[in-house]
């Protein structure tokens, strides 16, 4: 069989895409091109098939993270040659640091063509170097049988392994020749029965190579070993960072249970909120503990952390003096451990070791004090009732208050998006966890403040008909930073509410050392920048509501929640004031909470 | 000598950023952070030190890449770590591709705090592959004698590094511990005698290390031959693509006069424009060159290249048509041939090889056909009058007159900044050049339509008191994809005037052969966005002129060239009635250019 350049082009990215659509991938986020014409086209055409078309890659990008994050599974990227690619860094470094699946596509020249001063090509082989987990430089097209299988498998292997422990991005560089717009393409693939060229894979819609991938699992020595200390310890202390595994909760919360653990959980977590037993969890402690008093007299002999870095930062200094005590590190597959305390690093899925550990744990064995979990629960019940008539007693814009606020208008079902710097924080430390299914989602890989817009919007394009709302809460900086990223919304008209904190700057750095160096603090850290949002949402078609109050707040919020489309609630805060009054819930937490011993 | 961490800090990385300057190093671009916070407070307090806040890292990157390119002189990008320092990548790929020095210094955490799910960490080694000319993971900080010189000797190699030929991006990044914010700060460099901790390098502000780099110099020998080559020509063939040297135009124009040459000029040239002999300058060769009959009359026998790509592919393909010629590429150190025609590479910079060439011409020896040049300036004498009489006549928005009207507007000493795509095609097709004195920038290193705001506020930044108007003419997409550059203008209130050609998409594609495919063409190509950019103007506190016709256009332009403050001047055209125009211009030539020899 002889095909032309062309037909030949068609055949074997229709073989690819056909692929990834049988190994599971249901959504492609294109920026468009000329160079990546002839795989937008055939994707364009495939029935099983999304595609989301963004202008700005960077934004695409982090679309796709929101989407995939949300899913739990790989979405693909597609971009032409040149700096296109390069705009999808960010994006791939955070897929990288978070585990989340990706697929990125780049179009790219031919061979002869590189090198030699073509226009908009540059070097994009290992263009994202250690960030993506696989690098190939795909062959050209050609529609040989081997060439058909190669496609075929390679869709398959990048589909699982994106996917495998730790998920991560994948990237696949594709060289073209022109010409870019494939003739045969007007047998679409998947439509046509008759097509000799082998469109076809396998029957039935299997997946040329069904991927059976391991799973990381503690050996039985290991479990019994660990299931050992944890009995034993008389104040054990359970943390669960910032993870996105919503099955975790309840063989979580059943272990620290069985064992008398106070279970503090970030907010992050996917354990704050939720249906699963909710005795020992601590939600209050980024309060609790900024009180050296208290954490003083809370000096835990076994530590057990799940997750990443927890947003807490009076957590961490206390974990880092509390070094005697015996940190157990639970991760799937990386190495969690900024603190350099931990004893043992468990690598095995946190889940599934929850519930081999619970096994483990009889009632007779366990050795914990009482009055350690009954002194945590305590202290949390009193900061608890503190903050809470602290934050009552507020009308005026408080960012902590607005956390609160935000995080309780939610309905069950709800997917609720933080940005970094501070609503993360002030989410982690001002909103009390209860029974509602809430998810709590952040770009906490490596916590930037960029892309986080269109993150949300990536997971609010992923809502079903019976899924809560989205709410995004952002700073002024990092909705600047992504205010392409609303574009999205406007083109696919998708239901999303996005507060925004306005505080003219950079407000986390009012809380760091450099704020006491007042000549260059507002030059370098505060960065004023004097922008109010109004027109943004004018540009884009969103509905606006300013918010002076935390009640004109809550009414913008109840709004976009029960509306539809876009709704963008501002609300403008003081960054030197917003300090003030965060110090003073904290010097309230100080004076509620006691110390005295729980016997 | 002892000295406390943070006071090592402060004298280490003083010495450091004092040396920048000593080598000549006048506008840092800042992102905020607080991990960077040594090296910002440092470089905010140094008086040689001129620092401009942005806080998108990927605009402060195209900033700092406008700015370098209009001073032709390194200027430094820091930004604190994570995905900060990925946001650069996009300049960073530009800035490698096209030549532009930039100094990318990035704050990293310290060895201990790495891969170990730290916040805001990245691994940021090699963060830029292959577009960083230099990469050095820099000493932690110490005030040894030792690590003083190191930090002095780093900074005089960091600034000749990037700008050797060819000139381009490094990267240091910096690795710190707490304390991020120097106690030993108040005694700023250069103001301060009598600091005993060596902050002051060489007596008289002179740098550490002067370096003394060679420049790239034919040798006589191939001086000789070349001229040789040229002078035997009968139909020899200038041309000079994108090129941002100011110097070359008199040398060149001087040596395609001397022998009988048609020297054909890129709007990107920096030769279609300016006082230097103008005899034999051919501007109208895109439109000339898109009639077959036309160009296959015109057959040179040697071609001297000299600069980038050239922008038009009438030319390119015409180039093509002649494998036959002699094809000679003159560069200071790359290979830009996508032609693959080359059969000499001089590797000298253009500049200095005129010169050279020029001496070994004599009149005697020059072989050229003298109907041969006349031929060409015929044709583009009889082009000029086709397409001036063309676009006299339209009133209705046109972006192809939309460029020729804006280029006209210009008075002596202006900066154009042209973005991709359309808006170079349409200038270098239908902008003729004159006496004036304009300098014509654009992105066109890897042709990106991203940063183009920045890159060209960044040179608007750079503006002296007797220095003529920045004007940038963009497309929508473009526009939009760094909306997020016009803050700096807002912050430091630049003069510029931005020309926003708003065709709803991606205007390009209703070129190529995609736009034969209409089933998926708007979706995945067309783009329609819907975007007014009004409310952006407002967002940014810009004037803003609506212009429903090129009159509206001329008039919106002399408001923003004649005033202050940032002007937007938004033009509506439309995609499939702007191909419509473009191809009546070129039938227009075609009916007008006559083919006869010219004797």
């Amino acid at each position: 069989m002889t095909t032309s350049p062309d037909q030949a082009t068609s055949v074997y990215i229709g073989a690819f895409v056909d692929e990834l659509a049988r190994a599971g991938v249901r959504h492609v986020c294109i920026a468009p091109g000329s160079r990546s014409a002839p795989l937008a086209l055939i994707i364009a055409r495939h029935p099983a098939l999304r595609t989301w078309i963004h202008l700005d890659e960077r934004s695409a990008a982090f679309f796709a993270l929101g989407m995939a994050r949300a899913l739990g599974a790989p979405v693909a990227l597609l971009c032409t040659s040149g700096t296109a690619a390069a705009n999808f860094l960010p994006a791939v470094v955070e897929a990288s640091s978070a585990g989340v699946p990706l697929i990125v596509l780049t179009a790219d020249r031919p061979p002869e063509l590189r090198d030699v001063g073509a226009a908009q090509t540059i070097d994009q082989n290992r263009l994202y170097g250690g960030y993506a987990k696989w690098f190939v430089e795909v062959a050209l097209a050609d529609a040989t049988p081997e060439l058909l299988r190669y496609a075929r498998a390679l869709a398959c292997r990048a589909v699982a392994t994106a996917a495998a422990v730790p998920a991560g991005p994948v990237h696949l560089n594709f060289p073209f020749r022109e010409p870019l717009v494939p003739s045969a393409i007007e047998s679409p693939i998947g439509m046509s029965d008759g097509d000799a060229l082998a469109w076809h894979g396998r029957p039935d819609g299997a997946p040329w190579v069904t991927v059976n991938d391991a799973s990381p699992v503690a050996t039985p020595e290991t479990i019994e070993r660990i299931a050992a200390k944890l009995s034993r310890a008389r104040r054990p202390l359970f943390i669960c960072g910032p993870q996105f595994d919503q099955e975790l909760a309840a063989p979580l919360a059943a272990l620290a249970n069985a064992l008398g653990a106070p279970l503090l959980v970030d907010a992050l977590s996917q354990v704050r909120w939720g249906t699963h037993d909710r005795h020992t969890l601590i939600d209050r402690y980024d309060a609790v503990l900024r009180n050296e008093a208290i954490a003083a007299a809370l000096i835990p002999d076994v530590v057990l952390r799940i997750g990443a870095l927890p947003t807490s930062k009076a957590l961490l200094q206390y974990l880092q003096c509390n070094a005697t005590a015996q940190h157990i590190v639970l991760d799937a597959a990386e190495w969690p451990d900024p603190t350099l305390l931990a004893a043992e690093m468990v690598h095995a899925d946190p889940r599934l070791a929850c519930h081999q550990l619970l096994a483990h744990i009889t009632k007779a064995g366990v050795g914990s004090d009482t009055d350690w979990l009954s002194a945590w629960r305590r202290m949390n019940t009193e900061t608890s009732a503190a903050l809470t008539t602290y934050l009552a007693a507020l009308n005026e814009p408080f960012e902590g208050a607005a956390l609160a606020a935000v995080a309780d208008l939610l309905p069950d079902r709800s997917t609720l998006f933080v940005s970094s710097s501070m609503p993360v924080r002030d989410l982690d430390t001002f909103a009390s966890g209860d029974k509602r299914s809430l998810r709590v989602l952040a770009n906490r890989g490596a916590n930037g403040i960029d892309g986080v817009v269109s993150s949300a919007l990536g997971v609010a394009a992923t809502r079903e008909r019976d899924d809560g709302p989205l709410v995004l809460v952002i700073g002024d900086v990092a909705f600047y930073h992504d205010m392409n990223g609303l574009l999205a919304a406007r083109l696919r008209m998708l239901d999303a509410t996005i507060v925004v904190l306005n505080n003219d700057g950079g407000g986390i750095f009012s809380f760091l050392p450099q704020a006491a160096q007042p000549a260059h603090f507002e030059q370098l850290f505060g960065t004023p920048h004097g922008l109010r949002f109004e027109p943004v949402a004018e540009l884009y078609g969103a509905q606006y509501h300013g918010a002076d109050t935390l009640e004109a707040l809550r009414e913008g919020v109840t709004a976009g929640i029960n509306g539809t489309g876009l709704h963008i609630v501002e609300m403008r805060t003081d960054r030197a004031r917003n300090v003030v009054l965060h110090r003073a819930a904290w010097a309230r937490v100080a004076s509620a909470v006691t110390t005295r011993p729980d016997r």
